[in-house]
Formats: C-alpha cells, structure tokens, sequence
C-alpha cells in the first residue's frame, strides 16, 4: 500500500457501470522525506476520506475486492484515513497528517 | 486509476481473437502539474471515448474483468471520460477537460 | 497494454517446463516523442511476430491467460502486429512502424 | 519481492475491516548500491518485523494470500526478516542489515 | 518478463512459512544498454540458478502459479538460465551472459 493525500475529486457521468455511485478521489502519492510527487492517481474511496486528508491506498486486484464487487473497474482504493505516521529522525511526517 | 488524454489510434490487423473488435487507444498518462508525460499506454475503450478527451484508465486483472472476457488479452481499459476535475490550487487542470 | 519494437532474441534452455516450445523475445517500449527507452522486456510471441516490427504488449496475469495455460511462467505477452499508430502532430510515430 | 529496512509505523484507526488488527509499517526499499530511495511504501507485517530490521517485501495478490484472507486490503506483506545479504563486492550490503 | 543477472543470496531464517526450503537470489534487472540498474530484486529459483548468471524472471501472479503453491509469498521467480541474448547492433549484449 502506499500512503498519500486527496487533493481533489473526479466528475465523469460516462463511466463503466461498476464505477456509478463510487467516490472517485485524486489522490498524490508522498515520499519519505516528505516532499510530494507530481505523480496523478485515482482510487475509489471506501472509508470515507474528504479532501486534505492523508490515506492509505490499496492497489492491484486487492482493491477490486474491497469494493465487494469482484468485477468492479477499480485497481486502486482508499482503505485507511491516517491520523498519524511515527518516522523516527524524519519530521516532515507530522506535516503530512495536517489537514488542508 | 490514472488520468490520460486519448492522443492516437492503434491499427494492428494481426492480433490475439479476443482483441478483434475493440478499439485500441494510445493515451498520454497527465501528472499533478498539468504537464503530460512522455510514457505511452495503449487501453482498450470500454465507454465511447474519443481522441482529445481526458479519461479514466483501469490497469491490471481489473481492466479485464471490464471487458466481460475473463482470458482476454487486455490489461488496461478506459472506463470513464473525465467532464471536470477539482483540483484546489492546480489551475491547469482545467486545461486538462478541454478538447483537441 | 504498452508498444514496443522487437529488437533481439532470448536463448535459455534451461526454463521452466510451461515456456517449453515458445519464442521469447527482446522488446524496445517506445515513448509517446518516438524515443527509444532503454528499458528491456522480455514477451512471449503469440502472433508470429519477428524482428523490427512494433508490437502490442500485454502484462500482468492477462498475459498469462493469452498464452492457453493457466499456470504458465508468462507474465508477458506479444498479442498484437502494429502496422499503423495514428498520433496527430506526433510525426515520429509513422517512423515506429517502419520495419528494421 | 523486494528488500527494505522498517523505518516507521502508520496509525490509521479508521479503515477496511479487513486492515483492523493488522501491523502497518512504512518501509523503505534499498538499492544494490547500498542507498536508500525516497519511496514510501506501507506493507502489513506477518513475521513480526520492528524498526529498523530488514525486511523482505511481497507485493500484489501474492501479498494479500499470505495474510490469509483472500478479500483483504492488502497489496504488500513483509514476509521475512533478513539476516544476511550476500552480494559479492557490494559492501554496504553489511549496513543494511544492522540494526537502527 | 525481465532479464537480470544473480549477484546475490538473502538470508532470512524468519520468514512465512511458503517460503522455507526456497533459495532466495537477489537479481540485478539489465537494460538494452547492457548497462547495469541499480535496481534490487529478489526472486525465487525455479530453475537451478547460481551466481553471475542470466537469468529471465516472471513476476505477479504468474510467479506464485510456478512454485507450485497457489498461495505461496512469491511475486517474482527465476524462470530461465539465458544462454544467449541475440539483440542486433547492441554489441554489449554478449557481455551480460558472459558469468562473473
């Protein structure tokens, strides 16, 4: 899994049917010095995560499954909102958890 | 899930059964900058999606259970085109949505 | 599923009793600027491709589905010839499927 | 699989019900050169690895198998504690592996 | 699948149990270039494998279906000794299966 935080929401009314109903979140991929990536990626939300918050994204066939759809157009899913990330000799990490 | 814009059609006459008749599309994966990427991804369409738009991409054993061809030879698929994407802060990506 | 132009041959005849009797062969992945990487994929041919010529390379367990057998050691597969990528304003693209 | 050293622990109380009870750790992968990467990674724990260790990493549904729950929100597991790495004139391989 | 050459072993005598009584070699991937990646991997021998050789390695799903253990730790395996590699114009090529 990786850690990252939402950055913004996703609106497309044509969608595979599996995806109709589903939260789809931008979410931007962190690294351990705390400087974030230019990478874009999407994952459907299941915990209820809301912008600014630091998440713990699933990919892969997991993250078929936890939708609870085996068929369902997802490779990727938010299953954890954190609240805290303990790196020892790494301060950046209590910043990532701030909201906004 | 990531973010691309279809740029290109691929034309491939001789390809594995469960191919023939999907739409194979080159799409250019979108970064949190706005700027796109040089990477080269093909997807099978899955949702009507046309060149210029911004889409939704499913990799992986996902993207064929999409397909309703459990063996088929596809591990990337569009399932959604992007109308809008709310991104505070990241100006761009309005640029993103608009066609051509 | 990626594009690549087939530039070599792998001989190994010690391998795994499922790879037995396929043609395994060295793939270039191009770019979207029609630059050659220098990353180098291994695929299992599956549509009779040959040397210089772009291909269509599908990954992941669907590669191993193309290939007929469940268990095989395949995680790579050639699943189609490209004779034409249609890519507005990306001229170099005509130059990929130019053979040799 | 691949190899990294335990650098941190993620406290993330609201998340998949398959996630509760489980040990997620941050790991940093390493490099043959000895150097540590900047890529964040947060793998459950089923050996019963701690700070500092290094620790061999499986990734995708190989991943979530080991955890035992073939439904669960895994996508990479810690399945061994390493006490060794024996790479021939690399000589930071030694570092990884002590402790802190 | 990828091409790389064996540079080392891993010890680890806490692991999961699907894993025990496997050799764990540590791979160095190869580019086109011939040049060497920094890059860590390691993988399950399948084939008899030793140190400085070639070697062609499965990932994913396919790996675990080669051990024979459905729900085995595994996402990468030697699946090939390569004895040669006839890659046109890229004369480095040679170098790589040569052992040491």
């Amino acid at each position: 899994m990786w850690l990252g935080k939402v950055v913004g929401t996703v609106v497309a009314p044509t969608k595979s049917e599996s995806l109709i109903g589903s939260k789809l979140l931008v979410v931007q991929p962190l690294n351990l010095d705390g400087m974030n990536t230019i990478s874009l990626q999407v994952a459907v939300d299941t915990v209820g995560a809301g912008k600014g918050e630091t998440v713990l994204v699933c990919t892969g066939s997991s993250a078929r499954h936890v939708t609870g759809n085996e068929n369902s157009a997802v490779d990727a899913a938010i299953v954890g909102i954190v609240e805290n990330i303990d790196l020892e000799g790494l301060s950046k990490a209590q910043y990532w958890v701030q909201k906004g």
